[in-house]
């Protein structure tokens, strides 16, 4: 095992109604200026938005809108957002939304204390001194930037995505009400689902071990996502199930299943960055469809974690050669997102890239650190183009 | 389910050698002066508190030093801490010890920055309002208090032993090296692992279902516990077992073994109150004795719950009834406790209290709320008399 730090500030509230609680949580943070930060409209069809203004009128809070942010969320608009904070004065961003939306918020936050270029965090030139602080009013159980200290943005130049991680951007507080996500379609739902469970897988297949108590929460976590995530596609109005997920979707990023560990491998992530740079595909159907050529490739170099994973998460039976229960538990996951509707290759998730294309993906998913990527075992270019392929 | 709050907010360097990080820490939050709080030498003879104080100076932080807390730490020293904080304008405790020791100095922390008596909080008079910023560099892996919300004070007019939870005290960073606990002697070890799966049991064990997540998450935390307990009786000197244990002490008290649920039970740990009130018995043990005789006096109240830690947790085999699992797990669980060196009765703690002080305990545990206590089985003072008579 490692040393590790563990720091998740973020003040979670957690059930229903709890939005109407989100004035009073930003007056505790003593702000006195609020940019309300959202996406493309659904916040205003459902009146969540109105709530969350009367909350923040309730405590006289003044606050200033800016919506429009888009599923693997846009430079421009950080930038708008930036230029938007430092002519109103504002001291905290609100971000109601999900995933996109709050790291969109992060981004700003951070864009609007740095006299440079926000991108120059998000491509790795320098690191952030400050961030404005953050506040969340949850909409979708998915990437757990609600209590991370990740932020993952798009720059249409280009279509580089890429992610920045600091302590400083982890929200101060998150509302969660898991009646807000009952009505997400299926398919939402279904991605939502994929994410949080890759947050978890992420830092559990890794080249070395971590600490027991890390593997059986993340073990525990695993089986809960897949459990009720089964049971939403046959109820997805079920509260008790979405509130399942939704928990589940901080704890899987919030760095709880992390500790001990090396940090992850993150490299199915990273080649899906690539295909949602290039495709704008959803996030978690672009990591469902790579996981198994992923797992198929590095398997051999992490036998005893995916043989664990086999047997205490998806159930496999403790029958057969090592090898031949790891094979069963990447195809017990396959079949598992199949059931709840996302795909397992990228013919299935509708995207057909040509040889130029994936070499294209490869090469970027490469770029940095000497090009040599991930824990299970280390991926170079030829590497990543091979997966990609073997995911057509 | 219900609705919860989660916030835990201390920040935590985990592993070795990480106290010499603790000056660092301190200057981090600000803080220009330190009280540095201890128990009884342990921290002198070992060179922890020499390395601590290198740790401030290298800061160029000012201290002053206030030893001497007891286990089951005395109102009178927090007096005496209030006293040195106020004369000597210091902004944070610094508790480097186990659990008696932080426990101690949240109530100098709450204390100091109150007009009344500090007892107030702890006998249910009123609520803090403020608490000096607490920082831990923790000694041993027990309670949990160096992420929780409690604190523990025994008052020894009348040896009323009572807690106080507010966030307000929750430590602003703690320092965990497991390294530090290598050298426990058995006893204290045991003790401290008991008080660790009974901060999860107390959670785990109630009247109503919390949250699939939560259960799985304690039932992880309780087997790694028993676990690395059994393995630390063979070889007290193995890092990983005592890191382990140590990060599981945290999570097992910082709340998330709770969310979704009811509050937890808590009346093994009342009735322990009451015996360390009266005989000063060590913690953990004290929970070992009264543990069985209050499970088999509520069991067949919370069937379902005993009967999955009996499976989940023990390894019991589901054969037989519900209530032939139920009590095959709490067979085993007295089974672990001896196992490890705790006892399972008053008389193997080495209590023989007269019938009166049993009434006296019984009459003190059921003071306050009306009398009536816990969640798997409301309990009143003749219900708690008898748990204590079957201890015996």
């Amino acid at each position: 095992m490692r040393d590790f730090q563990y720091y998740t500030p973020t003040k979670v509230l957690f059930g229903r109604n709890t939005e109407e609680k989100t004035g009073a949580l930003v007056k505790e943070t003593g702000a006195k200026k609020v940019l309300i930060h959202y996406g493309t409209g659904s916040v205003i069809r459902t009146g969540l938005l109105d709530r969350v203004k009367a909350s923040l009128e309730k405590e006289d809070i003044p606050y200033v809108l800016l919506g429009g942010v888009v599923p693997n969320p846009r430079l421009s608009k950080v930038y708008e957002g930036i230029a938007v904070c430092r002519k109103e004065k504002v001291d905290l961003i609100l971000a109601v939304g999900g995933g996109s939306v709050i790291d969109s918020a992060k981004a700003i936050g951070y864009g609007a204390l740095y006299d440079g270029d926000v991108w120059d965090f998000y491509c790795g030139k320098c690191k952030a001194k400050e961030c404005l602080p953050i506040g969340v009013v949850l909409t979708l159980a998915a990437t757990g930037s609600e209590m991370s200290s990740s932020s993952v943005i798009t720059n249409e130049e280009g279509w580089l995505k890429r992610g920045y991680g600091s302590d400083l951007g982890r929200p101060k507080f998150a509302v969660m009400n898991p009646e807000l996500t009952l009505t997400l379609p299926d398919y939402q739902t279904a991605c939502g689902c994929t994410d949080i469970l890759m947050h978890t897988m992420e830092r559990y297949f890794t080249g070395e071990a971590s600490m027991e108590i890390t593997d059986s929460l993340a073990e525990g976590l695993m089986r809960t996502v897949m459990h009720n995530a089964l049971l939403l596609k046959e109820k997805p109005y079920d509260y008790d199930a979405r509130a399942e997920v939704m928990w589940a979707g901080s704890l899987s990023h919030n760095g709880l299943t992390g500790c001990g560990g090396d940090g992850g491998d993150w490299m199915p992530h990273k080649l899906e960055h690539e295909l949602g740079g290039m495709f704008d595909v959803a996030h978690g159907a672009g990591l469902a469809a790579v996981w198994g050529s992923w797992a198929r490739y590095v398997y051999r170099d992490g036998l005893t974690r995916f043989r664990s994973f086999a047997l205490k998460v998806c159930g496999v039976k403790e029958e057969g050669s090592d090898e031949e229960i790891a094979l069963k538990g990447i195809l017990a996951m396959e079949q598992f997102y199949r059931a709840i509707g996302m795909p397992t290759n990228l013919r299935e998730l509708g995207v057909e890239p040509t040889e130029d294309q994936l070499a294209e993906m490869a090469r970027k998913c490469a770029l940095g650190v000497g090009g040599a990527k991930g824990s299970v075992k280390v991926l170079r270019e030829p590497d990543m183009l091979e997966i990609l392929r073997m995911a057509l």
